[in-house]
């Protein structure tokens, strides 16, 4: 059976129900931790789960940081210090992760409070999640304000690290076998396994499944 | 062993390898298909791995639509008769899914030409696709043009099909339930296998795992 659920009867729906429904509906997100640093080299850690590519030339990510919510202090870093790092939730750190979106104070470094390690790269600013197998540093290139108060925070790609045996010949990077994990709806963490890779779709053409 | 790639290598590298690494960075992505339909009539289907939530109260969510991409033709049918769909894609559809994204003529259906079923709903201009089992209806509320010239579909939630039993107790979807599917990079699609759901965290408390 199927349920037709209007407008009116999301306006009317209890506000944490409301939250976890509408948070549940766009699919799988993304897990990925981001590290900061401010002018006084007070650290943050935050998971954000609506980190998105941007475009491949310049290399480009953003992700969103919405009014009230706790990373309000990555944003604040990001302003004064420019840079910022991605880095993906593994299955190992997955309740670490999740631990950081509590609310902790500016002096309070969630990297301690959570159980994650700072680690900072040669030329950049921003620390790096040890434990995470997939780490992305960023440089901010535009803070856009949206309509409903969130904003838009946009980073250009300075560094990547990545296990050599994650990235395949075609550029691809194997993310499941870093052990990326993926969330949905608030709180739900979820593993993945591959199903296929499709070629490239041209109109009148059968698809094929590639061979890594 | 880990790679550590900077942004002078990025710039060198291939424009097919860019595009398949940088898209595989910003962790796992959901897959919808959009559905449109222009001021003649004509319909128009397309996948999408840019999907995100944006606020829950008003219900908002984004895609981004990239420069000379396919989902151009989505773009001008929002801009033109303003509602769109956003259908999850399920295990059973993913071929169908991924083959929208091969570049048709405005005058031909994705519907039709990758095998899915366009479904109409009382009071809503947009089709959307019988095949998937989560079914969002929303009304365009913002285009935004960024620097790349990318450009951010903001729509309002207007109308939520999905299973009765997809939905739990607490606002919750099971979009695993419904085999939802996820994305890495441009083609590489995803089952999913819950690990847990984890409890609201708070400062100095431990995190429980949630039983639905």
């Amino acid at each position: 059976m199927d349920l037709k659920i209007k407008i009116a009867e999301i306006t009317e729906m209890e506000s944490r129900f409301r939250a976890q429904f509408i948070n549940s509906l766009s699919g799988f997100k993304s897990a990925n931790l981001v590290g900061t640093v401010d002018g006084k080299g007070r650290e943050n850690l935050s998971i954000i789960s609506s980190c998105f590519h941007l475009g491949a030339d310049p290399a480009l990510m953003g992700f969103i940081v919405r009014p009230h919510s706790v990373p309000r202090h990555t944003l604040e870093n990001i302003l004064e210090t420019e840079y910022f790092s991605i880095n993906h939730v593994n299955k190992e750190i997955v309740k670490n992760a999740h631990q950081t979106s509590a609310r902790y104070e500016k002096e309070e470094s969630e990297f301690f409070h959570c159980g994650l390690t700072p680690k900072y790269e040669e030329d950049f600013k921003a620390p790096f999640v040890e434990e995470s197998k997939i780490k992305i540093g960023l440089k901010k290139e535009d803070v856009i304000k949206l309509k409903n108060k969130t904003e838009l925070v946009i980073g250009t790609v300075e560094l990547v690290i990545l296990p050599e045996s994650s990235l395949t010949k075609d550029g691809f990077v194997d993310i499941e076998k870093s052990e990326t994990i993926c969330v949905s709806g608030l709180d739900s963490y979820h593993d993945t396994s591959k199903i296929f890779r499709l070629s490239y779709a041209k109109k009148g053409k059968n698809l094929d499944e590639l061979i890594d």
